[in-house]
């Protein structure tokens, strides 16, 4: 048994699925700091945290964010036989949620950041796990409501220490008010849609092609494409004159020239571009939609979200308008990782060294002290020599070492070891707390430089 | 394309799959703080979080948990025909992780909190998804190491509120020599675990039936019974005496005797009771088992864990001993929802009302005024009436109403209203911080009985 059994089986050095990923404590150090900001910011913005499973019925999953997004879920049988997916998305499982709790108080403002699935080809800064950081706020049809949201990304993101934003805004009624100006049938709208989203990825000509082969004449073609080249709040008068005979342009060039003038209100001021080529690959999306991008450290687009008013219906539920943002934290993850890493210190404090192996229980003593006042400390658990006991303390980052020997114990007064600074301090059990706090900040980081 | 697509689509109402659960906000704030504190403790004591993927390679969950936990796999292939499933404990990941990075610092003392899934029949408190809360100490053979799992977790238990501990404890070594001695072939000894694993479920008598069903004696079985019987300190040297033809088993009772001289050390005196029908269901434990219990309010069950030094070389690493300890959430959930639920409270302090629609932008100022102090608010983003907007705030259960309006804009003096206790206070912006930290403790919540 146990030894036996083990000992009989052959060897195997095993990997992970591609496209998924481990994180080890320094990683995940970052990852924590990043996703532990993001939470206090949404909370302040009063958004309250809903969780719902990872799994979910395929028919809930299928057709809800377009065919190629169906095509990258994971899909599998459960024993019973019912096919099951795992989420691509976070707004779906809420759309449902929202659909079957129709009490729910309205307007119903949550987030959720957790891990989706996509089955998608792995590149750099893509990846088939990967976390996504929500917000959405359900029951209300005001431009305030899509603001709030875009305000409350662009909040946390400052809190993480990222500035100069661009938000780039469009409007899917623009979108299909231009369609319906230039006489496209209204079934291959979609298939623009879908054509005109990559057009940063594969450039005009590319997305010309796409569109002719879907059946749209070349004269359309070029004029959707002039129009989707307008950018800036001056664009809007223009295009507004072009698509005049469109009620629902209309209706969706007065929300973009809404958000404008509520940018301000929003602390969102100078920072609005309206974009007339922004798609959104999703579906669902029926108003306003939006893109962050920070200028700073050439990062691409690190939030982007809209209005889905129809979503929750398509569940069963009443009609009821929603509008959300999502923020990746897996680009966070990889712009941020340098700098917050020499700032996300371990949460252990205090490595408490054993001098003499005899001496371990006391040791263990010790520190269960200090974690009684609430300073986080671990002890060595592998009866080793004291330079290991040192050399392990230094390679995980801990910053101050409690020395228990025989001599301490006799006199009560023990030596507390500066790692960066190699100075020691003569000190009693009880005053450990207070002068960790006092030495900790000065030893240990540059000032803080986090927005909350 | 939006409103089209979807007026064509048919209504549908769309549950999730069974034994997975929805969290709202009310629950989720309740899982958010018993994660928390969880966090908070496991933290406290050196450990550090590492995230492994909710997907692994089938090879590697496959036989790793023995054959039962195997069934309850969701296994799937992906779209290149690649065998995976979802994990179904945080062990077996860790194991994966430590046996490709040698170079790990020891002993290596992380933690996860996270989502764990197995296909079982749900019932009452039993779930096919669900959150467990692991320690694991890889490195050290100490059974030091095996206490600090022990006592972290119950420390984390104390914090959470629970007392009145009983922790019980086995070992393997035990159970293996307890087969030797009885002259059982060992390849049937793994059977003979699984049938004693039973025991408190299905009770002595179909115990019996199975083990005589694998081919073992009615004298044999009979003998295995009485050793399970044994419990408590005494009963040591009583099981010594008739293992003492075994050296694994001296071993075994050796490491079980040394566990009790430590429980003080470890803050667990008076808690440690031996009871030898303690198995474990998992294959892969190799030395001490334990179980946590509470005998406070009726709880079963609520951690258990082990020794299992040879699952990290089964992957391929070099040996390497490890012990941990699983806390379930699940169950922490259940027994703590009801009074967790009156204690934490919305994170939300400030409802800001507005009164007149058009004073709507100056609302949203006055509400960012307040989050940029730090004060979680919301305001109302329907343009509702005052009414309405008041029945919102109530219905969430935030603790302060703010009113904007034009006679407060004008004299900046602001009506803050304490909703629990129907109190108004005359109170100028820059003060309201201030105001809310000194209210909030005397009207909110009953004086904190936690732990921490």
């Amino acid at each position: 048994m146990g030894r036996n059994l083990f000992s009989k089986a052959k060897k195997m050095k095993l990997g992970k699925p591609r496209g998924t990923r481990d994180f080890l404590p320094e990683d995940m150090r970052v990852r924590r700091k990043i996703m532990d900001t993001i939470r206090t910011v949404f909370e302040l913005h009063g958004f309250e945290e809903m969780d719902t499973p990872a799994l979910e019925l395929w028919e809930v999953l299928a057709t809800k964010g377009g065919e190629e997004v169906e095509k990258q879920i994971y899909k599998f049988q459960d024993k019973g036989g019912r096919w099951l997916g795992l989420r691509f998305d976070l707004t779906v499982p809420l759309a449902r949620v929202v659909s079957n709790t129709p009490d729910l108080p309205k307007p119903f403002k949550r987030y959720c950041i957790s891990k989706v699935w996509r089955y998608e080809e792995p590149q750099s800064g893509r990846f088939r796990e990967f976390v996504q950081a929500d917000i959405d706020i359900v029951g209300s049809q005001k431009i305030e409501a899509d603001m709030e949201c875009l305000s409350t990304a662009v909040d946390a993101l400052r809190a993480l220490g990222l500035e100069d934003f661009e938000v780039k805004i469009n409007n899917r009624k623009v979108l299909e008010g231009m369609v319906e100006v230039l006489g496209v049938e209204n079934s291959i709208a979609e298939g623009i849609f879908h054509a005109l989203d990559r057009l940063d990825k594969v450039g005009e000509t590319e997305v010309a092609r796409s569109i002719e082969g879907i059946g749209v004449g070349e004269e359309e073609v070029s004029r959707l494409l002039e129009f989707t080249r307008f950018k800036g709040d001056d664009a809007i008068a223009y295009v507004e004159k072009e698509l005049k005979s469109s009620r629902r342009a209309v209706e969706g060039i007065n929300e973009l020239k809404r958000m404008i003038e509520l940018s301000r209100t929003f602390g969102l001021d100078g920072t609005i571009v309206v974009d007339f080529s922004l798609v959104r690959g999703l579906d669902y999306y029926t108003g306003p939609v939006f893109e962050v991008k920070t200028k700073s450290r050439g990062i691409g687009s690190i939030a982007g979200g809209g209005r889905y008013d129809h979503l929750i219906e398509k569940f069963g539920g009443v009609p009821t308008p929603a509008t959300g943002i999502s923020l990746g934290v897996e680009r966070l993850f990889e712009v941020l990782s340098g700098e917050l890493r020499d700032r996300a210190a371990p949460a252990t404090k205090v490595f408490v060294a054993c001098i003499g192996d005899e001496n371990m229980p006391q040791a263990v003593g010790v520190c269960r002290e200090l974690i009684k006042r609430g300073i986080p400390s671990e002890t060595d658990l592998m009866g080793r020599k004291l330079g290991r006991q040192l050399e392990y303390a230094n390679s995980k980052g801990i910053p101050f070492v409690m020395m228990v020997g025989p001599e301490e114990l006799r006199t009560g007064a023990f030596k507390l070891r500066e790692m960066h600074r190699k100075i020691e301090h003569q000190v009693r059990l009880e005053d450990v707390p207070t002068l960790i706090r006092k030495l900790d900040g000065s030893t240990q980081q540059p000032p803080s430089q986090e927005g909350q």
